[in-house]
């Protein structure tokens, strides 16, 4: 089959490997219909974490598609079945998973590497009960606005989800949201979903602030640096409650931590690729929660609101490019042409 | 009137100053009769981080003693009434007050530097009311062995309560306390008060190892580093979901994120002194909560427990100094020949 596999630095090729095949009897095997370029994949693009692991490894750990066959002990999932999956697989059953906490399944792991990643034809899915939601039989994921919709529920919906809980946001509340890119546009969405009634998003593209808009954001902060601080300040009377951290840089997290109010939470889900200076969170008392989010926990709520089309994220996605032309999708997100590559892999 | 000033690194000295005196109609005059030695206080001492600005600021915030005066506006605290100072003043009336953060109260401050400091013969003490905790009229401070009870109230037992507050520490819960300084020591006893069934302490002086065991700490982890962690995985069968960081270094706050349970909270309370790497945070959702204590919050209902007999935190402090004596006192500290200094100003 082909899939796409990491060779070095701005250099990601679809190859020939081998076949994705059943492999355990809890294993589902997946025809990816459609993939997604992610944020995080740019990190092994820019030859910065090398989430893939060295080159060779193979990439992509957000996939939508159609179940080809299935192992002895799959129960809920058949062939046949339109699935989306998460960007982590997980057992469902252990301490973890029962907690709502997929991402920390005993059992669990990521996509990608030295296993099937998600854009290439097929993977292979571990523990598919636990992994897979199986969507309606009538969702047809030939049609791609409707697969546009779904795609980004594998992980940035999930993962702008997880930022607006773990920060407390609530009916009423005043959210601040640090980063325009995907994830932080979905977390608009989310603090939206969660009945917030003043959505601030700091960034300056005007193509990602039209988004933001259109997901519910109120109030735009251009400005960078002490001045966006400042603005914030000022539109919210000394800082917000709840902040969404949705970049992973230092200077996000310190400004994520600066606009926050005193006794402010923080829902970080950008990586952390950079040491922070706590001092300023101390002194105010601003807690900082999130993390990897435990898409799996959402995925089933997430997806049957986007089904009965209560909301619409492919906004996110402003380019569509077919698996032989991936490379383009990571350039285009890599300087900034694109938000998002919705990658077409095969014909439902 | 004499007041320890710091001259420089390992250079504290007691010398005469100008008399502390009202000056806002809202102050109280009080006559410090027993301050304490913070272990924040060794940071200036050491040269590092200097909390009372350059040399020739006056030192100390933690002290209790009697009113000598009141301003005309004052009308909870009176002349002759014995009284406890949070670490912090406060107004008692803004939002950040009446929400129980009053160390981020917007009229507030902290002792010490340009303001007379609490290791001094008097302080003068910014809205009074909302600041200082009167005791019951039989409270004899010329007691010393009660002083000793209640001059850790002015901190490191808000500052353990905290810790473990922040951290989610309620009845029958599991919690490692990282630290065994004498705010690590009063984490355990927070943890103990809140109804906790098992307490770790990791640290290696056997002296304050008693004291934690006196406290309540169920269980000791000696070891160091990566020993350390996987000592209290086994413990706890893969972590802790409350961690009281107590410390403050990028070490120690590596090692509370470590020995937290996947989902778990960690109160941080130790200044955080260094940038620390959030990816295990974030790998697996571990909160980081916390701050510097709103004391003032905590210290009506923790000096009626002092007083009710059902606990007494003065294990903490193990050397008692005159004022004229006070270098010892740090150098004792420094050296960790003490744990924590009680220092005899007046007689009451």
């Amino acid at each position: 089959m082909r899939a796409t596999v990491f060779h070095g630095p701005r250099d990601m090729r679809v190859d020939h490997v081998p076949d994705a095949a059943l492999s355990a009897s809890t294993d589902a095997l997946v025809r990816v219909t459609h993939a997604c370029v992610c944020g995080s994949d740019l990190w092994p693009y820019r030859g910065e974490l090398l989430i893939y692991g060295p080159p060779g490894g193979r990439t992509g750990h957000e996939f939508i598609g159609i179940v080809e066959a299935v192992g002895a002990d799959v129960q809920t999932i058949r062939p046949g079945d339109a699935v989306v999956a998460p960007f982590a697989f997980s057992d469902g059953t252990c301490e973890f998973c029962n907690e709502g906490l997929h991402t920390s399944c005993l059992n669990g792991g990521y996509w990608g590497g030295q296993r099937d990643g998600g854009q290439g034809e097929a993977v292979r899915v571990p523990m598919a009960d636990g992994t897979l939601v199986a969507l309606p039989p009538d969702v047809d994921l030939g049609d791609d606005d409707l697969a546009a919709r779904i795609a980004p529920l594998t992980d940035v919906v999930c993962t702008g989800h997880h930022a607006a809980r773990s920060a407390g946001v609530s009916e009423g509340a005043t959210v601040v949201v640090v980063g325009d890119g995907a994830v932080g546009l979905c977390g608009v969405l989310a603090a939206h979903r969660l009945g917030a009634e003043r959505i601030i998003i700091m960034g300056r593209h005007e193509n990602r602030l039209a988004v933001a808009r259109g997901f519910g954001a109120t109030d735009e902060v251009h400005e960078r640096g002490p001045a966006a601080v400042a603005r914030v300040h000022e539109l919210t009377g000394g800082g917000a409650p709840h902040v969404l951290e949705c970049v992973g840089t230092a200077a996000a997290l310190d400004t994520a931590i600066a606009v926050a109010r005193p006794g402010g939470t923080v829902g970080q889900v950008g990586v952390p690729s950079e040491a922070v200076d706590l001092m300023d969170a101390y002194n105010r008392n601003i807690a900082l929660t999130g993390g990897v989010a435990p898409a799996r926990a959402y995925l089933q709520e997430l997806v049957e609101a986007v089904l009965a089309g209560s909301f619409d994220p492919s906004p996110v996605l402003d380019l569509v490019v077919p698996l032989a032309d991936i490379a383009e999708g990571y350039a285009a997100m890599d300087e900034r042409r694109a938000i998002k590559a919705l990658v077409k892999v095969a014909s439902a």
